[in-house]
């Protein structure tokens, strides 16, 4: 049994739950480092079982060991309910972010003709866990940052007038393959006033002469995901896109200095916006701040006025900040830390 | 208003619903062309909102006509019950796939500090639309499998003995970048012992002489999808695997010959096995014989035995029976047809 399952079963302990259906792939993927469609894992009294159908079954044999592998024939709800009967299961949790409302009615009825089963929903018990990286989780997504860097090395060689946002998509992700990487999400590749959309969609816009261009890419390696923002310039620099980008880099570098263990995220966020609002600029800053990275590129903890999260040692966590001009530009800056007991580790450069 | 928008409001008004709430990326691509993340669409005494966050609003304002762009500033909810207020709506509808049950925990809690807006289960409606191609839908998944095939005429010349599964799928990625297509989900190309998963992994392993390679993928275009398998052969040819070939070629076409309007999908599925029964293969063929292709890769109709759906006119399927002898090898054959009132027509070239 890894650590990350007993770690997990001690918190099952805690909650007095005598089993749980995680019916969520990343957090099956986080628990036994595999993943299929179509399959939950129960964890019930301690013991494990991977549901999937025919598809998979010889696959998650091979590949998970200390887990009992079962094929449900019909459903993966009939399947689940038959185990939990045969280990008389009285109080079964789930997720209640990653199950649908049509899933538990199923459940809900399930349950009332077996009388004995009741239902307890829970939420976010393991991605509170992925929270926290491992230091084998940490050199994951370091070595996934190494990648980033080489890739944005290689489109500062790359992008020249002339060439199209699609094009710079291309020969990025075939760089990638190099690496046996992968994007983590559609790249964000926008130029000229593309840039003012702080997620704008990859079109077939050329670059200019004096453009400016936004590179976000989520990179994906085993699993295991980094995102960066770079801004590249081609040529003149306007005063105002000058000072834009120096106003965020300032804001970045007075958000981090602040982030460590104990910090309520939601104050990193507030801190950011109060410094644009120095410069009367907080409305153009149209997102928030930052998030968690891990198996998902997009994860708790959030950096934004809503959250209610704690910043810990072992959280990695992105910080960017934006200034978007409606129809002329906009700027972003993001880099990723590793909040410690007392600041930060930067796990990326500040300047491109 | 589009055709698909105002097929939508049709079915809405004889639901006897004054309102729905539109939660899903895919089904709101369907009705409106666009999509972005953390995006709802409400629907309103016919009258359309588009709510999203402050990073999407000045692209969907660009990209979406005669529908009103709302930006939430605390939740996706809140902001849809404001204007359901305003509106002074009764019933609302949700579909129940797409809604968590932690989300409808919050509507419900809302819904009732409200009184008078209820809270009414749905399942695909839109689903339900999506289901039958309009012509212009057709033509689109016609184009993707028209870079499907120069796919697979490209992979005959690529795949030879010393190439790994993985360089062939940067092969096909890259090929397919300059028809601006992309993958629809991770290629499955299994070669020798590893076609007998049926959804096997792409591992290092590179092809040997006398090999046998499954190779299914799915084509992106513009969002509209395809999916075919082809197996591919280097060298000699076992006769066992070779009986298999012609086994599920034989009840792939049988199946498709039994494929018109009006006819039970599980009954084309059960055909299908009962042909494998027939060599007292049955046992061997371990997932379902088809589903729909259009937005998803994977929809509605299904082509299984618990499948409750009727084929009708209109609908694009794929047919793809399968062999998988455990530890030895698999052999799987995918096909797409478009159903119509007497039969089929083969979107897809029958042998490779």
């Amino acid at each position: 049994m890894n650590i990350y399952i007993k770690n997990y079963i001690k918190i099952l302990k805690n909650s007095g739950l005598d089993a749980f259906l995680i019916t969520n792939d990343i957090n099956i993927r986080y628990l036994t480092g595999f993943m299929s469609s179509d399959a939950w894992l129960l964890v019930v009294k301690g013991t494990l079982f991977y549901i999937t159908d025919g598809r998979y079954i010889a696959q998650a044999q091979k590949n998970l060991k200390g887990i009992h592998v079962k094929e449900f024939k019909k459903t993966l709800i009939e399947t689940a309910f038959d185990i939990m009967n045969a280990y008389q299961i009285r109080k079964v949790g789930f997720d209640s972010r990653h199950v649908t409302h049509f899933q538990y009615e199923i459940l809900k009825e399930k349950s009332k003709s077996l009388k004995k089963i009741s239902l307890v929903a829970h939420n976010g018990l393991i991605e509170g866990l992925r929270q926290i990286k491992s230091e084998e989780e940490i050199q994951k997504i370091k070595k996934s940052l190494e990648i980033h860097h080489k890739a944005y090395q290689y489109l500062k060689t790359l992008i020249k007038p002339g060439l199209s946002e699609q094009q710079i998509a291309f020969q990025l992700e075939h760089f990638l393959q190099k690496y046996n990487a992968g994007l983590a999400f559609s790249p964000i590749i926008a130029s000229g006033v593309h840039t003012s959309y702080p997620h704008a969609k990859i079109t077939a816009r050329k670059m200019a002469k004096n453009d400016i261009i936004l590179v976000d890419i989520g990179i994906d390696l085993n699993g295991y995901k980094s995102d960066l923002t770079r801004m590249f310039f081609l040529g003149r620099i306007p005063r105002l896109i000058k000072d834009s980008y120096e106003i965020v880099r300032e804001v970045q570098q007075k958000a981090i200095e602040h982030i460590k263990e104990g910090v309520k995220a939601c104050d990193i966020d507030k801190l950011a916006r109060n410094y644009f609002k120095k410069y009367k600029l907080d409305h153009l800053f149209v997102h928030s701040l930052g998030h968690g990275v891990g198996l998902e590129v997009h994860e708790t903890p959030r950096l934004s006025v809503k959250s209610t999260d704690i910043l810990k040692q072992g959280m990695i966590v992105t910080v960017e900040p934006g200034l978007y001009w409606p129809k002329r530009f906009g700027i972003r800056l993001e880099e990723m830390v590793l909040v410690t007991k007392k600041g930060v580790e930067a796990l990326s450069g500040h300047i491109n």
